[in-house]
């Protein structure tokens, strides 16, 4: 094959024919269709450095395992391995022009990262771009693979990778800033709020660690999941049963990817479900989506506890990190807690696509790869840049307005639970409806209608009493 | 054909071959096939009234139009219309034991139809049921039909039925309930609240007003939405071309149900759309959806304006129908907000399989026609009960509290606002941050930093004045 | 208190006053409330038998902590254990009139459960019912107690049951028929399809055991989910802090719980949390998901290989349960298939309103808590019905029409694969597509354009060896 | 106030405090903070063209109302007016930094606008950027303004302008590719196919109108949606109440817009609904799923008519535009379907994101505009770009293969429907059926069962005919 570059282009030749390539990328005739064939979404569906790294990754440890398995020749592995590293390494970033709407198994982002390897690797040869010489992104960079099982591996180890290396550690330092909030705030006795209603009192403290909890289920929740993105569908390629590829070639790209990246990754048991389905996104998915839900409603209780100044709860202070209108001078408002149910209903909505998406795989193949993986990535991402900014701007400044907590807790109808016990439902039903419609204290309710003492009242209503912490909580 | 009775079951025969049918039942072979072959959800997913009066009133109007293009005997129109008119009466509801997951098309339940009524009719004529004799299922009753082109027929009857006999009524009532509100209170100045944070004041009159624009553009949406279920499939049979049924039918049949029914009903102008896709039904469910996001914000509005008593806005009275603990006394929740909450949660989830089974269809045919019309009726359905139970057990009673009002917008930093025209924005910002951080009232803010005389302040910050009502706006 | 009982009305009474009861139920106040109160979805959504069995079983639970922990007397414990368990054992189950749509954290059901078994319980003891002596709905039957914390552990109790009685049985079921016609064809070489072209070949046992993998995948999934579950809210009371329960109530009740039904209940950690959110639930329903696009992928799969019988694929062949159409004579359709899908729609919607639902709690209660329990049920039992319909009519009667798959398998282009490591991927190429665009064999074109020689071809192109399978792929 | 530029920064000052705003931007304070403050997704959600071009429609529309309402002296209105309009042809893209995850209000995007302008007007009369004279922000530019009003203004411009510019233009060339081939192909008959099962047959060009058909409804039905989305906010100010405007001003700002774009734009008529609900944008996204349901099914269409090409339907071929397959040589793979089905399914996502958020609004502010215009704006970008794309490069290339279609036609059993008025739907099941269990043409089994003679099946079983075509049908 003759490689000729006229003026700023390059020609190309794939199965198809020949394609003019611009003449300063690496990328390839594939790359290049793809390029132009899909026009769709451009400005913000590119894949990110999430992917690319995970395509290096790939690439590096497919060319040593088969390195190890004597599929390919030392050199090969060698010149494959150092151009993968630098794919890594975000050397290349600008080589990778493809978007999410594709061919739906990713092949051609599969054959972008074949192509700048292998173009990369010819430079780093002393060859000629383009000549497919000494290194060709078919037979050598991609030897013993197909799009269908390279792609899916590396959308599990983007995945695993930005949970792990993003996502948890943001979590960890939110659950931190909010734990240590709610030991400090043991002693602060607050109204109840149920139904919307005021109910019996519990400590901010106590309050503070049902977040808490939700946070750490949310984790555990994720982790959870993850076996399922451990599993590797590498070793499948065309159809799942392997054809091309040496039997154990699945088993040492695994161990290779696992070393590699420090996760432990393992070829998943049955390559006909890793190519067809991504039953393991979709619960990804689902985890993240039920962290979504979690942080929602933390964001919500933390700006309704703030809504104020002065004619709502008021019963927690918050950072005002900026003017919050355009109009009404001095107003301040919970905008982290706004960023953070914003990115929960996206979430949503991303997991929405994800879990549609794996429903409609057909025969050996789930043509919905590139969607499911943008989405999941979209979500993680999101969800640790606004649990970070939550965090640092909103999270660790929250303050109770003691004075307001007071004011509502004295003024509670719902002390009168704890009269229960020794006088009965009823009886303090009465007491608290007649205080309601009479706009009187409980204690003056109680004694007017002579259901009990003062003495009695003032030992058995005590609302720190009624916080009666459990073990367990705090 | 011999119809035996065997003890207390019939055998009836269809092309499968012979079935014991229940001796005491109108329905045949096909049907019990169903029956036994579909055990699923059979609790919950049986077809209900709405959808057994759309296939009679269907059975019949296609009779009719036989009758009218010269297709079936007079006397075997007559002996199918007055069967048809005990279905649609009501009488042989019993007779209709299957559920929402069956075959994809509805044909088991068409086929349950065509039994019972020419079963009925048979019995009418005198004849022995299950003989098929003067009336057959198939070649009379479902003369000139096929399952594809009448049960999407009978779903767009049953839809626009349902909208319009239970929905439509509810909803006018709760929003002139709703308007009539507005107006009674268009003098009650509140605090407004934006990001939940006090804004500038509106009055109760132009808050409820917003409820009731938003009620009439769903209204509005909904009513926009039926033109794609007045198109009926009827008269394109088995994949859209009218198959054995004469050109006309479609256009008969489709006239004669508009008389029946009183909605403009129209042969639908593509078949092959028609029975392929059910694009209609799905934009009918979206504006459903509408509403449901429309009302949950208003049933939201009014239980937080209602949190309290004390310790919360408790802006709004609403009347407590029940106590609402089974453990704090007195307690009382606004339970027909979450019903209605909840409703709107259940038509989200609802719409969700609606589009997504609106999505699949292959070739001639979307398979998921029956599982489309039970997630629409049943959305119908609940926002009718849920808007009525809402409106006369809640909003009706609505009222505000005009103490608690007066308190709020009497400590409201936001009128500041209204200086924004003398002092500009940054003077204003000054005043309201330093009324916030030391506890002052704004006049005493505004005086305390010179920006304007104690005459000026209340001959400019008033809040009466402030709710200044646009043209168009109650 | 007086109970008179006019006609055949009983008057009850609770804390807003008097209430007419029908006479021969034995529901009290509260319930007939509820069941005049909310007149929504009456038809589809009364709670069914796994709620009222897991609120009998909660019921008695707690009066045995509660006389474990000398909170009751005996002889109220007796009564309430007897009058409980005939509420486990459906014997009062249509004492239970209330639907879904009520207060949103299921207090009326809770009363409901209350009043039966108190009047049940005096009616045991022979005394009056409605009565409220000597068992007291509120303080006996719901002693320790609140709907808070009562109805999420009925929630859980319901939600574990149905899985481990109903579906995981059935799915095991399902699973092991695959597993059988897995095993059974491992012989059967077909055409592989990605992106619904043809594609390099696989066994019939390979494709199924990707079936099978995903129905293992998914049930794991739920089984991970289930820990959430396990954690009951029950020892929280109203808010979370247990207020008027013995601190150890939470423990001792979850204890019995576990002993009552043989599943590891445990006391929720975190009392706040578990009363405000239903994270565990919204998990479940995602595994839930997982599992219905799972089975989607497989019914649609086994449709579109059974698509025929002429001019589809037809490589499988299904039972023929019942005719398939109302005017087409001798059709057959997949309708098991059908209402699988339509099964797994429904599951996406469900699932979508549990999720949505489960984002809305505000402060210490989450308010949509029927609609989270009646959606996720509805999922468990419509899968469960699904599955174990379109194992025992569907999947136990696959059989491969072992004539087609050989034309198909004979005539495919991609058998060219096999050819890479010998001539590589660009000759390869130039073979499919000589003989795609000129209508010949792979052997003819392979052989027209000189790459390789007849019997090199031969040796090469052995489907069999192309299905080349992987250690832990059947 | 002074302006001091230190080193690159320049001090802008706002309620809050001094900022340090890089010295080359446009930008002040608020927009700094903002970019300080939410650093959430920022490679994927910075406000786009449309936006921004929406923005400066709004800022030159409001100042030109102002000016026309005496609110403005003409100067300030013509230097507003001047960087108005270049903000609106894309001038100053690069100082709009901020993303859609901040103030949910879009408050910081709507002081972007304002500070950029402003300092673009000062530039413009030779001022000192970031002195605010003689043009300030919040008192000119957002004259009669609050961002509760303009950026739902902005939404709802810059949705209405990318609807009509971008995605119907494509609609309508791909419906007109469409009927074009509806044309072209009016007499090949083919198999029809419901169930996925072979039924009556059709022409192409019947089964190609029902796609036309399709898409003709989805533009109807966003064409119907658009009224909610021309009624604008801008009016309404801070809370409805048209606090600190001209009563005048809505109206008048609404013609200078409905002027400027050529869109029919009108004041919203309530404010209150305007500013604390989107239910017009959810009304559009919904349309929008409509659409993405509807190019779902007719993509899933076209890849499954075109699967093969040896061992599948096979009727249409459809353009190859590159290689399928890393590994399968030759291998041509339906791409645009599949780009296309994906972003449906982004969409679909999309539009939950919409919905839910719309849902969520409280008091006199929904505050998830950022997050639903982004979500609007994104599926009609990619709907716009997706059917550009099967357009031009799958539609418009496809063929049928005739001599598949008249095989397939040739052996259809289905065809036996057209003897049903001759010989009744009994006997002519029996003839489908024996033909498909003995493996006989239907003619061979209607002539071996005796129900007519060869002529009668020659001239009543002409598939030409049972195609049927109704009028209104291609």
């Amino acid at each position: 094959m003759t490689v000729t570059t006229v003026n700023q282009f390059r020609v190309e030749e794939d199965a198809l024919g020949n394609v003019q390539v611009p003449g300063e990328h690496l990328w390839g005739a594939q790359t290049q269709r793809s390029h132009m064939n899909f026009p769709i979404g451009v400005e913000r569906f590119r894949w990110g450095r999430p992917v690319l790294r995970a395509l290096g990754i790939l690439k590096k440890c497919a060319a040593l395992a088969n390195g190890e398995l004597g599929q390919l020749p030392k050199e090969k592995v060698d010149l494959i391995v150092r151009a993968a590293q630098e794919v890594i390494d975000g050397r290349w970033d600008d080589e990778f022009p493809l978007v999410v709407f594709q061919t739906g198994s990713g092949t051609q982002t599969n054959m972008n990262a074949n192509e700048v390897i292998a173009n990369r690797a010819i430079e780093i040869a002393g060859g000629v771009v383009g000549s497919k010489k000494p290194i060709h992104p078919n037979d050598d960079v991609n030897h013993s693979q197909s799009s269908n099982d390279t792609f899916p591996t590396a959308m599990h180890i983007a995945t695993v990778a930005t949970i792990e290396d993003k996502l948890f550690p943001t979590l960890s330092s939110l659950r931190n800033v909010l734990e240590e909030k709610s030991q400090h705030y043991s002693d602060v006795v607050m109204v109840g709020r149920t139904h919307l209603q005021d109910a019996t009192p519990l400590t901010l403290g106590q309050l503070i660690s049902g977040w808490v909890a939700q946070i750490d289920q949310a984790i555990d929740s994720i982790r959870q999941s993850l076996p399922g993105v451990y599993a590797l569908a590498i070793g499948g390629t065309a159809v799942g049963t392997g054809l091309n590829a040496d039997p154990h070639f699945g088993e040492v790209a695994a161990r290779r990817i696992a070393e590699e990246t420090g996760h432990p990754f393992v070829s998943a048991p049955n390559k006909f479900a890793a190519l067809s389905a991504h039953d393991g996104m979709v619960s990804v998915s689902g985890a993240l989506r039920t962290l979504a839900g979690a942080l929602m409603k933390i964001a919500n209780d933390v700006r309704w506890y703030a809504c104020g100044p002065r004619a709502g709860f008021g019963e927690l202070n918050i950072p005002g990190n900026e003017p919050g209108s355009s109009i009404m001078p001095g107003k301040i408002n919970p905008t982290q807690c706004e960023a953070l149910t914003m990115v929960a209903v996206q979430v949503f909505g991303n997991d929405h696509a994800v879990a549609f998406a794996g429903s409609q795989g057909n025969f050996q193949l789930n043509v919905y790869k590139p969607v499911m993986l943008h989405n999941v990535l979209t979500s993680i991402e999101l969800l640790a840049d606004a649990s970070r900014s939550f965090c640092d701007r909103c999270a660790i400044g929250i303050e109770p307005n003691e004075k307001r907590i007071k004011e509502h807790l004295d003024n509670s109808l719902m002390l009168v639970t704890a009269l229960n016990p020794y006088i009965g439902y009823e009886k303090a039903a009465k007491i608290s409806l007649t205080a309601y419609h009479e706009d009187l204290s409980l204690r003056e309710a109680a004694l007017k209608l002579g259901f009990l003492t003062a003495e009695q009242f003032d030992s058995w209503v005590r609302p720190q009493d009624m916080t009666h912490p459990l073990t367990g909580n705090s």
